[in-house]
């Protein structure tokens, strides 16, 4: 079988080292793989399956040889980065904000619209990790009638913000449990025993970048452009995993039981929707593991063609990484 | 001036020291003030403004000569003690659901609905937590013009569920911070590092018995039998204070800076909302105070006669103690 190289770029972060995770997980015909980050952190070496991979800074040749590279660095970086890969014939599988709402960049969810990333011109974009979350789930049903408009609130974990996001929860909850005053950087505010209702800054409409991300890209990844999504983006004390409340209207009334019957054959779900037995999507079940979680499947009461629906999900895992790995699979083929 | 007798039935619970403190802060001409409690806490001497109030068990006579019984205990209680507060001829407001969709018990929340007050036959009903804090917000708005459908999702704080979920709460913020497992008792699962899409039982409709109150008693508090309302409650692992994300649809479209100042007017409401400082409603700013914040007030993107915003208050002060407080102040000049 021909085999691909493979490049990771941002690989100590959280989000590069999931990738090596999940990468080792897929039966991939991989040749090489390589795992740039900055300078600082050449020489470390980050498991790889049953092996490991040595971290290596960036040279002027870098990407000589190379498939594909998967981003995990941010928009800046990626923005840096990319003539660079460009120019060595890889194809840029990127998990940053920069391109994803290039005209002529896919922005893809293989469950959804793995055709688009076929059409690509050197970079795929990673959607935004809640944008991949909720839509993974509400997919299903966009798929029976197609969806008019969502009202969607979130409950975002800390990782979102990186490792100085997780670092600052833990240091805060151990400092809360001895009643310590909360000392903030990484967030503005304590975020211990709190929830922040701002992430991502000012779009000039009243709502955050975070917030408008949800609304432009499931445009883009449903081919619905006039799809509308009012988005309000939480940030709450959870370590890791991203849970949605979702409101939606599809253009046909969906009853509950069709709609809970294509949830639970949907690509990348599983139904978990039990209130006699306590049992829902939760964050402590969802880390770790690459499927979005979906319950609390019922009637909207404000909308004849409403359904509300419960979903979470490893925002660092199907929210960022899987999603890249996956679409680095369906492109192997093709390497 | 003419004073009243007072007694607080459950004044050893969260909300029954809240109301001995609300009580203690409002000017009322209060002659006597009896705290009662279960048997095992007669005795206790409980703060109450610059002295203290010691806690007696109930007797057969214990109303006697009580003209109001603020109540903060369960629904099965009050219904027990109910008989016995109306054969004293005492005035029983309630904070419990036991009576809050009777017919001939008035529901109030007195910045909205003051009135309905005084046409109680014996029982006035405090209203739901989340409930006070959500429509104290939004009456504002309803004022304006009527509101017609709001889609809800809440950040509900574990003391919504008494004592027990605090110290649950704090002890596995504790276990977290060392490593250990979390042990959940009083909720179904671990709270802290996670949230729980579930608060109250099946209702039948998919819906829970916490979220379906939003709409039945906001039916009954606006006068608005017509109002639907799409609730999704959520427990957070948050020591104190509920918030409230609201999509709310009105008859006529209000704009966003005309939904500013009236809620900036609003009785019962304080306006913290610039995204560029990084200021919205947070529990760590709302706790031990009476008034609702409210922020990220924003158009709706989905309905051209939609607001979104966002709300956080202490639901021990203003969603508990300090609106039964303030109902017993509307009533002070009859007794």
């Amino acid at each position: 079988m021909k085999t691909f190289n493979i490049a990771i770029l941002g690989a100590t972060g959280m989000v590069g080292r999931e990738m090596l995770k999940v990468l080792a997980m897929q039966d991939l015909p991989i040749g090489s793989l390589k795992a740039f980050a900055s300078p600082k952190n050449a020489g470390i070496s980050l498991p790889f399956g049953e092996g490991k991979v040595v971290v290596e800074a960036l040279e002027r040749d870098s990407f000589k040889g190379v498939d594909l590279v998967l981003g995990a660095v941010n928009a800046d970086l990626a923005r840096k980065y990319a003539p660079a890969i460009a120019q060595s014939g890889a194809i840029f599988i990127d998990n940053s904000s920069a391109f994803r709402l290039k005209q002529d960049v896919p922005l893809v969810i293989p469950q959804i619209n793995s055709e688009d990333a076929f059409h690509h011109r050197g970079i795929i974009a990673n959607p935004n990790c809640s944008t991949i979350i909720a839509l993974t789930a509400v997919a299903a049903l966009n798929r029976i009638s197609p969806i008019r408009s969502m009202v969607v609130s979130t409950y975002q974990a800390v990782s979102g913000a990186g490792a100085g996001g997780l670092s600052e929860l833990n240091r805060q909850m151990h400092d809360y449990a001895f009643g310590k005053p909360l000392r903030a950087s990484v967030f503005a505010h304590p975020i211990a025993a709190n929830v922040i209702a701002q992430i991502g800054s000012d779009c000039g409409n009243g709502y955050t970048s975070e917030e408008m991300k949800m609304q432009n890209e499931a445009r883009k990844i449903l081919h619905a452009p006039d799809l509308n999504i009012s988005c309000t983006c939480v940030r709450v004390p959870v370590p890791r995993c991203h849970s949605i409340s979702v409101m939606l209207v599809t253009e046909r009334r969906i009853d509950v039981s069709e709609a809970r019957a294509a949830l639970s054959s949907a690509p990348g779900c599983r139904v978990i929707d039990d209130l006699d037995r306590n049992l829902c999507p939760m964050p402590i079940h969802a880390s770790d593991q690459d499927l979005v979680l979906v319950g609390r499947i019922r009637a909207d009461l404000t909308n004849a063609n409403g359904l509300c629906l419960w979903c979470c999900a490893d925002q660092l895992r199907k929210g960022a990484a899987t999603n890249a790995v996956q679409i680095a699979a369906l492109l192997a083929p093709t390497l």
